[in-house]
């Protein structure tokens, strides 16, 4: 089951002048600024409301963020929803067809096992599972 | 002050398809579907949590969602903050120098004000805020 947004994922190029440019849209400082050594990202999260935005800069070339801001420019790069049981929910999409990035869910940022589907199968939107480590 | 993402707007080419996709996806069915004129769009709205995914189809080749999809492909096209004043915000915004769409909020979907700010002002991302009509 779904049961909140967990964060919307935004790629940005320079993340300490993004995080000011936000902190001035949401009148208040970053709530967490992390590295995720794994993803080659460094990433700065706004607690809004029960959900948060998290803004990613790529810390690599190669790594996926640096690759979609090439292609596509700054903005939203994924969707990452909590849902209480992510094995359970990556059987059950993928016996209804889509299709899935990760074969089983690997470790994210913030203490949450995340895995990711492919934005062919949900109107070129990147959504990601995700579920906090008990 | 940003209280809650009210939804993520997501543009899509035809909405039945994409209403039984997320339906799948999200393992129930729409919360609302709903056609406003003034914007040129049928919507569905999926609600998760707090907040809600607004699956948007134009009904006009000129309509601003149906120019997205042309230059974009479809996906996430906006996000959507509540807040609890709207043109008090609005003012707030203008003067720390973010680019506001709108001059003053107008009536959008589900009974909300909402006014939009420019996505140069915030990473590509196109921002909506949205107040609950009184």
């Amino acid at each position: 089951m779904f049961t909140k947004i967990a964060h919307i994922g935004i790629a940005v190029k320079d993340l300490n002048a993004s995080v000011e440019l936000f902190g001035k849209l949401f009148g208040k400082a970053a709530d967490r600024i992390e590295s995720v050594a794994e993803h080659k990202v460094h990433t700065a999260a706004f607690t809004i409301g029960e959900s948060s935005i998290e803004l990613t800069e790529a810390t690599d070339q190669e790594s996926p963020i640096a690759k979609f801001i090439e292609k596509r420019g700054e903005g939203v790069h994924h969707v990452s929803f909590v849902v209480d049981e992510i094995e359970r929910e990556m059987v059950r999409l993928r016996d209804l067809g889509f299709q899935l990035i990760d074969g089983k869910p690997r470790l994210g940022a913030d203490g949450y096992y995340v895995a990711f589907l492919h934005p062919k199968s949900a109107n070129g939107v990147l959504i990601e599972l995700s579920q906090k480590k008990s």
